[in-house]
C-alpha cells in the first residue's frame, strides 16, 4: 500500500505534512516528501488528504479476556471487587469463554489503532487461538500464582509455559511471542519467583509481572521482606535478569528507579485503570527523566472499561501534568512514543513502533477531517488532546489490514459478540 | 420523533432496557415501558435496537471561540501559556472570527452529544448568531475585566450588556440568554464586581465567573482580602445574589462548601482542562456530599483541546475516585446528571436536562452496537466509562434534529472549518 500525501507521525513523533509512505511485503519500504519513484509497486494507492498516519498502538500490560467482565462490577472497594466480585467470575471461566473474549477485544483493539498487546492471564492457548485468527501480534503469558514454598518446575505452570514455549513461541512470522509472568510479590512465594527467573533465562523469554500497584501492596511488600520494596525484592530475585515488564510501578519511590532504568525494565504505567480503581498516580514524568523504558497499558476491561488506547494516551498525557502539578511535563511527542515504541520496545520487537523504511508495517490512519481536528496546527498534539480512537479508519498490522472502515475482514465480528453475550449470561446464571 | 425499544437512561439517571420516549412540539410526550396508544402522532418512528437514549449534555464552562486557539500554544507554564501566547492571539480576534469559531464549535458540540453551553467571551452578538443559525442552546456572557475603581456601569461592558439583553434575551423559545460574567477576582475590582451584581439583580440575569482555579489565584486573593478566599470574596460582594456559576473551584476550602450550598451556587468543574495546565484537582466529592450544584464544563479549547463532553463525563470519573484515593466514590449515575440535568439548573432551564414528559426534548442516541459495547451491563456504566462520544448519531434540541450520522443540517461545516483555517492563518501572521 502507498500512503499519499499524508500527514506523518513521524519516527521522532513529530508531525511532518504531504508524507508518502509505501509498504511491500509487511514492511515499511518507502517515507519521503514526495512521491516515490516506482509507485506501482506498492500495490493500493491510498489517499492520504486529511488523514494522519501514525504507528500503530501497542498496549503494554492487558488482561484481554477480562472484556467478559466489563462493566460487570465497579465503585466498589478494592478488596470487595476483586475477592468478592471478579475473582468468583473469573473462576467460571472456560477455554471457550476467554477465546471468545479475547476475540471480542482484538476486535476492539483494531477498531481503535493497537495492534499489538501484551497479555496476563489463564487458558493461554485459548487466548493464542483468537490472536492468531484475528492476525495481531500478542506477548501472551500464563499466571504463576504461587502460595505454597515450591519451586515453579513443581507448579503446572511450568509444563503449560512448556508447551506453550514448543507450540506457539514465534508463530505467525514472529508476531505471538510467549512470555513468562509472575501476577505479583503478595500472590508468589520467593522460590517459586527465583525459579521462574531461572527458568526464563534459560528458556529466552521475557518476564511480565504486577508491581507497587497499590499502596498496600507496596508497603505490605517492605514489612514482609525486611524493608524491600517489590523493585528490590524482585530484583533480588533475579527476576530483571530476564527483559521484563513491571505493570503499574504506581508507588515506586528512590532506589526503585535507578534499579528499574539499570536493569533496563519497562515500565507499563495503566493511568486509567488506576484512577478507577484509586490506586494512587504513576510518577511517570520522574520514570523517564531517569531513563527507564515507559509504556502504556489499558489493564483489564474490568477496570478501565474499554480498550481505546487512545483514551489511555489522552489520560496519560493530562494525568502526567496535573498529578505533578507542572503543565510543561511529558509533551505530544513522548507521550506517543509511550503508546507506540516504548511498548513495542518492552515487548521485544525491535522492528516495530517507528514509521521508518525497513521497520514492520504496524500502521493506523486517523480521519483528520472532522471538526476537533480544526484549525490545523502540530498534528502530534492534535492526535493526542483533540483526536478519538473512533478517528482510526484503518488498521495495519505486518503489512496486513485488519481494520477499515467498519470492517474486519479477519474477524466475525457479530459472532464474538453474541458468545460474549451468551457466556457472560451463563455465568452469571452460575454465580 | 418516537424512539422505539431503545434502551434510556432515565430521570433518575439508571438504565431501562426496552423503553419507548416520544416527542412534540419540542417537549418530551410520552416515555413508557411499551409503545404508546397512538404512535403515529409522534411522526418518525426511531428503530431504538441497539441504541441508548439519554438527556442531552449541558457544558457549564466553555469559551467557544477558543476553538480557533485549539493546540496554538501548550505544554508551557501557566503564565507563560496565558500572558504571551493567548492573550496576544485573542487581541487579533474579530467578530467575524469568533462567529466562525462558535460554529465551529457547535458543530463539535452536537456531533458529540451537547445541546447547551454556557459561555463566557468577547463579541457576544457574533457568538450569539452562530448559536442561533445552528439552533443551540446557549447561556452567552460578555467578559468584565475591570482593572480600574470605577463602577460597572462606567465601563463599555454595561451598555454592551444592556443592547444583549435587549435584543437576545430569551430568543428562540428561551434557547438564548444571555448571562453577566466576572473573569476573576485577580482581573477585576471590588467596586465593579458589587456594582455589576447589583445590575445582575435588577436585571434578572444570572452569572457566570471564574473561581479558585489555581492555588496561587487563590492564595494571591486571600493576602489581597484579608484572608477572605475567592468564594467569601465575591459572596461579600454581593455577586452570589444573582444565580450563579463559578467555574474551577479547585482549591475552595473550608466554609467556600458551605457558602457555595447555602447561596445556591453551581460550580462547574473542568477536570480535563485542570489536569492540563495542571492547576490541581477539584474536590469534587466533597461538593457533592455537602449538596452543591456540581456541573461539567469543558472549559476553552486552547487547554482541553476538543469539545467532546463525553470525554470530560470519562475523566471526571476517573479522576473523582483517583484524587480522593476512594474507588467508591461518584457513580456512573452521578457523573451521567452532572453532565446533564444539573448543567439544565445552572443555565436556569429547570424543564431541560431530563428524560421525563414534559421537559424539552433535549436528547442523545448513542449506537451502542460497537465491541466496547459488550458484553451488555449497566447501560449506565458503559455510556460513562467504555462509550465514546463518537457512539452520538443523533443530537436532538428542543425536538429539533440538529446532528444525525455524520450530517449537521443546520450548519455548513465544510466552510466553518475552511473559514477557521483562514483566520489562525491570518492571526498567526499578524502576530
Amino acid at each position: 500500500m502507498l500512503f499519499s500525501d499524508i500527514t506523518l507521525i513521524d519516527e521522532d513523533f513529530s508531525a511532518r505534512e504531504h508524507a508518502w509512505v509505501g509498504t511491500i511485503d509487511g514492511r515499511i519500504a518507502y517515507v519521503g516528501g514526495a512521491a516515490p519513484e516506482d509507485p506501482a509497486r506498492f500495490g493500493e494507492v491510498y489517499d492520504g488528504r486529511d488523514r494522519v498516519l501514525m504507528p500503530g498502538l501497542y498496549n503494554a500490560h492487558s488482561h484481554a479476556p477480562m472484556t467478559l467482565l466489563r462493566g460487570y462490577a465497579e465503585n466498589l472497594p478494592l478488596q470487595t471487587w476483586l475477592f468478592e466480585q471478579i475473582f468468583p467470575f473469573e473462576a467460571k471461566m472456560t477455554p471457550e469463554d476467554c477465546y471468545w473474549a479475547t476475540k471480542l477485544a482484538c476486535a476492539e483493539m483494531l477498531r481503535f489503532g493497537t495492534v499489538s498487546f501484551s497479555d496476563m492471564y489463564y487458558h493461554v492457548e485459548a487466548c493464542a487461538r483468537a490472536v492468531r485468527e484475528a492476525g495481531m501480534k500478542c506477548n501472551l503469558s500464563d499466571t504463576l500464582i504461587a502460595p505454597d514454598e515450591k519451586p515453579y518446575e513443581e507448579y503446572p505452570l511450568a509444563k503449560a509455559n512448556r508447551a506453550a514455549i514448543a507450540e506457539l513461541q514465534g508463530a505467525d512470522d514472529g508476531r505471538i511471542l510467549v512470555d513468562f509472568n509472575v501476577h505479583a510479590e503478595y500472590t508468589t512465594n520467593p522460590l517459586s519467583v527465583r525459579t521462574l527467573a531461572e527458568a526464563a533465562k534459560e528458556a529466552g523469554v521475557r518476564v511480565q509481572v504486577h508491581v507497587s500497584e497499590t499502596r498496600s501492596e507496596h508497603e505490605e511488600c517492605k514489612e514482609r521482606h525486611g524493608g524491600m520494596t517489590p523493585v528490590r525484592y524482585f530484583d533480588s530475585l533475579g527476576l530483571f535478569d530476564a527483559p521484563t515488564t513491571a505493570a503499574h510501578c504506581t508507588w515506586i519511590e528512590g532506589e526503585d528507579f535507578d534499579i528499574l532504568a539499570e536493569r533496563g525494565v519497562t515500565v507499563a504505567t495503566n493511568p486509567v485503570s488506576n484512577m478507577k480503581l484509586a490506586s494512587g498516580f504513576a510518577p511517570v514524568p520522574r520514570m523517564l527523566e531517569r531513563g527507564i523504558n515507559v509504556a502504556l497499558g489499558t489493564d483489564g476491561c474490568a477496570s478501565n472499561n474499554n480498550l481505546d488506547m487512545f483514551q489511555d494516551l489522552y489520560v496519560l498525557a493530562l494525568i502526567s501534568k496535573g498529578a505533578a502539578g507542572d503543565p510543561t511535563l511529558v509533551s505530544p511527542a513522548q507521550a506517543l512514543r509511550i503508546a507506540t515504541r516504548n511498548g513495542a520496545l518492552s515487548q521485544g520487537r525491535e522492528d516495530c513502533g517507528l514509521v521508518r523504511e525497513g521497520m514492520r508495517a504496524d500502521l493506523v490512519v486517523l480521519d483528520a477531517s472532522g471538526p476537533s481536528w480544526r484549525p490545523s496546527g502540530d498534528a502530534a498534539s492534535h492526535v493526542v488532546y483533540a483526536g478519538h480512537g473512533a478517528d482510526v479508519v484503518l488498521t495495519m498490522v505486518d503489512g496486513r489490514v485488519l481494520y477499515r472502515d467498519g470492517s474486519w475482514p479477519t474477524l466475525d465480528v457479530e459472532e464474538a459478540k453474541a458468545r460474549v453475550e451468551a457466556a457472560k449470561a451463563r455465568i452469571v446464571s452460575e454465580l
